[in-house]
């Protein structure tokens, strides 16, 4: 029995979906690499940036990969809507599968592991609002990796649906 | 078509890696809850245990939440095995595939934050080795967290695979 046809998604939606994963990990990469602040201490100013962070360097770390990935299967998704055949056939299944469920755990990794240091550093910072700023833009960049991610388990989804195709 | 019968995997081996999940949840929740330190300070000792941190509340909620998935899939799985029927039909299939990927991106997170807060606090510690025996308890628990993550990954993989059995 062939699979049903509601279990395919026509390929503009997909490529839709990449392209807005595309722009989202564009802002958050754009947010946390310009993202720096000077801090007056007793000793001189202190200037911090999102090197200074585990968090952030892992976070720029996923967001770069995601939108590589993103880049790449969005020219496959290009292909396939303007020419209605699948870059490499149907073999490539099994890779957007994997792939997408690679990508979607990494920038799931990335942003909470971002939103999990920002916490505890506001907390620890105990009333004094220095960081404020920061951290606040260290945030937008980890919320808009989330909502790459969310997109990401979208695309993933489709990519399980589609893999009766390769039987 | 049929699809092959390499798409689908033996109900034990599914039982398996639900029971290798659950231990492993269950040992990362024993750690994480009953780590306690206390610190020497001018004021005082200070007690510090996980309910301090926000990222180690989030890793026992994801890790609580894992085991009860867990454990509800391991009962449907030991009921599979036993009499050979799929409890509620094929239609399960789906609540597979969506609770497997829902519960891996929660653990996924869960650990993330943990060990994404756990490095920049040892950093932030500047030489001083105080909270270094809490810190390295934590790790151990998100260490955890992140082997359940990885077998929930095999679950997932296992009820994606299983998705074409519901047409």
């Amino acid at each position: 029995m062939a699979p049903p046809p509601t279990t395919t998604v026509p390929p503009f939606v997909g490529l839709i979906v990449r392209v807005l994963t595309f722009i989202c990990l564009l802002i958050s990469l754009i947010l946390i690499a310009t993202n720096t602040d000077t801090i007056p201490t007793n000793i001189g100013d202190v200037k911090i940036k999102f090197s200074d962070f585990y968090a952030y360097r892992y976070l720029i770390a996923t967001v770069v990969i995601g939108m590589a990935y993103t880049l790449l299967q969005a020219a496959f998704s290009i292909f396939l809507v303007t020419t209605g055949n699948r870059l490499g056939g149907e073999g490539f299944c099994l890779f957007d599968f994997y792939g997408d469920k690679f990508i979607s755990y990494f920038l799931a990794t990335g942003a909470a592991a971002s939103f999990g240091m920002t916490q505890d550093l506001k907390q620890l910072q105990n009333g004094d609002d220095t960081l404020n700023k920061f951290l606040g833009i260290a945030d937008a960049a980890a919320s808009l990796c989330l909502l790459g991610f969310i997109l990401a388990v979208v695309s993933s989804v489709f990519s399980s649906y589609a893999l009766p195709k390769r039987a």
